[in-house]
């Protein structure tokens, strides 16, 4: 006999920068989750706010997560290495948001409105996409699908928040300690700061950019470089599409912008492109205003603008932003289980 | 009869942002100027410190003006217009930095490194050019001699002093207010800041960025990447190199940096392209390290880093950056003056 208390929905990482977005979201959509089991992914109790009340965050229960019938990993590569498989096996919906399966060719990468088709009654884990590509790849897929895309160059402005709490608050102390050093008046030289002193981001970040997300390494791509085009290929289904990338750190707060080139199949007017492009879910297409961190901040779409020709015929440009932390994380892991609602797949166990 | 107290010479723009840094050059690279007349463009007088003195800055004097030997314009497009051309065809040498004259067919742009030797004992009106092109036009020009650049993609990082003063005034104001507005702990969720008022740039800048640098034209390209473009073709001589270009300004006070990609005109392994950029004077190629706009603030150089593999097998990514204010402006309009002196072209009046 079907529950009649609507889903068992757990959240592993629910203290976490993007584990707040999707309590928040979670709330916001009216998600049917008629008994949420939230869990920090320390060691120690937390709470985290949810429908008005203070849900406690207790350290994660394998043994509650396995009766659930969905879980939402928003937490470290290894904790959902460790639990999604063992949960997924016995039958839990698993909407993973860590790296740790994303380019396992077994299971799904999913981004509903590019390639939500893919998932099927048994992909019962299921990857959300890195908060980098996923902008590129909501607003790239129609024109892919009409002329086809054959090459893509991405440099990125990328927020802090995406480097997570200790990296935001990185930002806000160095902003603190030089925006008190800005000299009152500026009739002498432009200031040359000192570098404040950084420990979180590889660099110091306040009044700086920094052209390293995550590691470097042999061929000199970062780890950021190097996920962006490997997952960009397996959600676009082009497992040869040369893709190069240059992620860059910025500072910004929420809202990780992109400035693509695409090769296309044929030349594309950009009028034509935008037309084309309107078609996507979950597109804003920008005519003469562009979007930027700040405005597309705390939205739930992918905003795309300057769409204008590229160096060569068939090129185009374009500028891209969406919250880093909803498109790029929270809301893509809740509209994948909207999607296995309205497929059906997901249900209340009965 | 030759004089004997040295060069004289004007500085029109002295109390500018980029007067402020030619100022400090010339006396850091103890530049023979015998006697130094500077103005302020604005109407009323103003001071500006040289040789530990405070020098008065007066309105625009055209008489003592043509009485140098050597003038620097470091002041609007308007002030060059008007004045550059009588002054230098009274005999006195120009080096403008303004864009008035930089594409005009009659005039070379010079950035001393890359085509200094189109400086003839005629040319007595010398353009400097574009501060965001700068950084590419030296990183790239060994490279384009050793193998030829065919196409050219750039994203810019832009600082906001190369929007001038009241620009900068901007960023320091509203960095000021939206720091005070930072949770002292981001326990809850990463911060959706209400956006702060602006005037000078044409949108919030601080914890933003704006892919938006001078006017957008009708084919959708800003007028400051149209510049670019442009400029990177006269400077290298590639009048059909296909150049495109994203501007983008961000948060940081000094030192413009850029993402780039170059397809060659053949393919070249990241060691062997390093190897070719470092015969190149004035730039400085990073091995494992990368330069920041925070390091590169008050340097000389330009910096490249992350030298890699594009998208094809004939394509390099590089990240370059250099201080827009000296080597994108005061410096290279400085080198000018040093190699016409060397070149034994400019000499005290006689």
């Amino acid at each position: 006999m079907a529950r009649t208390d609507g889903l068992r929905v757990g959240v592993v990482g629910a203290t976490g920068m993007v584990g707040r977005e999707l309590l928040t979201m979670l709330e916001r959509r009216r998600f049917p989750a008629g008994k949420l089991f939230v869990y920090s992914s320390g060691k120690s109790a937390k709470t985290a706010p949810f429908r008005g009340k203070s849900l406690r965050a207790p350290a994660i229960n394998e043994r509650q997560l396995a009766q659930c019938d969905l879980v939402f990993f928003v937490s470290s590569d290894e904790v959902s290495e460790r639990l999604a498989p063992r949960l997924a096996s016995r039958g839990v919906w698993v909407v993973d948001d860590s790296t740790a399966f994303r380019l396992n060719p077994k299971i799904p990468l999913i981004i509903p409105e590019v390639n939500g088709s893919l998932l099927t009654p048994r992909s019962r884990l299921i990857a959300g996409p890195n908060c980098t590509m996923t902008g590129l790849a909501v607003a790239g897929i129609a024109l892919h699908r009409a002329v086809g895309i054959r090459a893509v160059r991405l440099a990125s402005y990328q927020s802090v928040s995406g480097a997570g709490k200790a990296a935001l608050q990185e930002l806000f102390s160095q902003s603190r300690a030089l925006t008190r050093r800005l000299p009152s008046n500026i009739e002498t030289r432009a200031p040359v700061l000192k570098a404040p002193a950084h420990g979180v981001l590889p660099g110091p970040i306040a009044f700086n950019v920094i052209p390293q997300v995550g590691s470097i390494g042999l061929e000199g791509h970062s780890s950021e470089e190097t996920k962006v085009a490997a997952e960009l290929r397996k959600v676009w289904g082009t497992p040869r599409l040369p893709v190069s990338v240059t992620a860059v750190r910025v500072p910004t707060i929420r809202g990780h912008a992109l400035s693509a080139w695409l090769t296309l199949g044929r030349p594309l007017a950009p009028a034509a492109a935008r037309k084309i492009m309107r078609s996507t879910k979950g597109l804003v297409v920008c005519g003469g205003d562009y979007p930027t961190p700040l405005k597309a901040a705390g939205q739930e779409p992918v905003f795309a603008g300057r769409i204008r020709p590229g160096a060569l015929p068939n090129e185009l440009c374009l500028w891209i932003v969406s919250d880093n932390l909803l498109k790029g994380a929270a809301l893509n892991s809740i509209q994948i289980a909207e999607l296995l609602l309205r497929k059906g797949y997901l249900r209340p166990a009965s």
